[in-house]
């Protein structure tokens, strides 16, 4: 069939409106009718070349729409279900979908090469990025990415819940489980930086202290439950700050930027004996983090999470939240774009105007 | 009173042997008669004057003795008692002794001071090493600091519990807490090493790799338990070698050195989604230690513990280990001196001929 779809034919080229062919599902797919995309930070950095990726490409995975067709024995999903993807797949048969110490999957890696692609232009293909691509109005995807999600949850904003809200929200939650009481701090307050603080209230957190160079973030920090907001540009020493702003060091740290510089001071504010530090900014390629072995040695934990620690069985639960209003999205989304408007919405993220814009389809 | 000690004049001036002047024990405090002390890396550290410390110096720390009198208030211990002390206090009432997240307490850091001393030499005081200060047939030594043992335990090698023995053992049974049919690794098979591949063993790991650039330690690891050992001279890439030995990454390894090089291999050859890594060894102070943002991202978790992750009030079932025949100590013990002779227990460890000397007083 043809599909409207924004394609990319190289790193940093700008999106173009293509019509293309896309071939109906296989064993394990379906193809499904995207109502909503989001543009994340990782499209970006494909979009730029500093993640690999084969071009033409039809990028986008934050999404949500409705199955239209099953393939060869997929008794998952039926026509009209509403579905969300999800970056890593739970193919239940790995070491890692049986352990409960990941979220992780063994295909979650062999995805992440270009493979094969349902999509085409002119007999040519074009890749789906990470094994989904959702800049288009159809997508065909497999079953084991896919979450059923009830459906009298709007399209706008639960694609959110995909990628961006997930991986804040459960890094707090799923990865860290940050318990009643805790004092914890979250560094860079961008569209997954803020999910960290809301799911960081959701848990009862007692002191939420927010970190970023923008005083316009403070703002919407505290109305997502932040109590404390710290602005590095007006201290003088910000570890020693925060050691003192938390009696001793935070519980857990989160560092959603993508800085080893900020990932040290994000882990050496932690109290000495106990505090966890959690990685979830994606870093520029070959830059190294550093420390002090001291600073492991009395107890203290550095990690990281890929997604929130969540499994895609995870998201019907937090579109519930969204309905149920426990978590704020509709906030976090600034902007409302045609595809046709995808490079305004890409250069409003690069220019960081926007914390999230949604492709209405 | 007079007590008979091994004292250190200034940093790496051998032991001289003293008559020193011991006060009574006071509030919150106990006279032991040291039976035996063991010589541990840390002394040699304090010796070579690699960590601060005030001189002239009562070193030792690892010990096991007798009470002899008590101070006022002491109802815990009385006259008679089997005891064994410990590097952290447990004061019970600081915030550290009060969470389940670490053996630490906030005495332990003010411990660490030179603070008062109960012991002088013609009327100047000499310092107790953290405290404590057992390279003397007598010691006054706080009781928040000092575990009761079992009676029928011999002072050799029990001293051994005091420190070494369980800082190996509790890296792996009480900080990382290793299941059965795990995968581990051990940096360095000295004396913690060594002690962690026979906690490793108790726990039920089913692969237990040590690894030495000394191929003599590979007997002594096979016995402890070890099912595989790696010289790292005689691999191309270790941890490339250790991520296809462990089917892509250990559960768990343990730097025994403090060499930071040591620890980035030990972080990196962990599975990259749930592996953890115990840095357990004393870095040279100012050293970093460093790696790709990337390997903590996906779940890694680097982190440490200060001695075993144990509290005091473990010692006395560590003890029963021994007497058990459930861990093996007296194959570590490896020379057995008079103080007299501890200048040579020094050189034996300072040239690596010995895993543990023991000084029977």
């Amino acid at each position: 069939m043809d599909v409207r779809a924004a394609v990319v034919h190289g790193p940093n080229q700008p999106f173009v409106m293509e019509t293309l062919q896309l071939d109906g599902p296989r064993e394990g797919e379906v193809l499904v009718h995207i109502k909503t995309t989001g543009l994340c930070h990782s499209d970006l950095h494909v979009y730029e070349g500093k993640l690999p990726w084969a071009f033409p490409a039809l990028l986008g995975h934050e999404a949500a729409g409705v199955v239209v067709e099953c393939g060869p024995g997929v008794t998952k999903f039926k026509p009209g279900d509403h579905v969300i993807p999800f970056l890593i797949p739970h193919c239940e048969k790995c070491g890692y979908c049986h352990s409960s110490k990941t979220n992780l999957c063994v295909e979650a890696f062999s995805r992440l090469k270009p493979g094969e692609s349902r999509f085409s232009l002119n007999g040519k293909p074009v890749t789906q990025l990470w094994g989904l691509g959702t800049f288009a109005d159809y997508s065909v995807l497999p079953v084991n990415m896919l979450a059923k999600v009830r459906d009298d949850a709007p399209f706008d904003p639960i694609c959110y819940i995909g990628c961006g809200a997930t991986t804040g929200l459960g890094a707090a939650l799923f990865a860290a489980k940050v318990e009643a009481g805790s004092t914890v701090v979250i560094f860079g307050l961008g569209g997954i930086g803020l999910n960290v603080v809301q799911g960081a209230r959701l848990a009862g957190a007692k002191k939420i202290i927010g970190v970023d160079t923008n005083p316009a973030k403070e703002a919407i920090a505290r109305q997502f439950g932040a109590t404390d907001f710290v602005n590095p540009k007006s201290v003088e020493k910000l570890t020693s700050h925060l050691m003192k702003l938390t009696a001793g060091g935070a519980d857990y740290t989160f560092e959603c930027i993508g800085n080893p510089q900020v990932m040290r001071q994000a882990f050496e504010c932690t109290n000495p004996a106990w505090g966890t530090s959690y990685v979830v900014g994606v870093a520029p390629q070959g830059a190294e983090v550093t420390s002090y072995p001291g600073h492991l040695m009395m107890g203290r934990h550095w990690t990281g999470c890929y997604m929130g620690g969540a499994r895609v069985t995870k998201l019907p639960e937090i579109v519930d939240w969204y309905v149920d209003k426990k978590i704020d999205l509709d906030s976090l989304v600034t902007h409302r774009l045609k595809l046709e408007q995808i490079n305004e919405g890409f250069e409003l993220m690069r220019k960081g105007e926007s914390i999230r814009s949604v492709i209405v389809l």
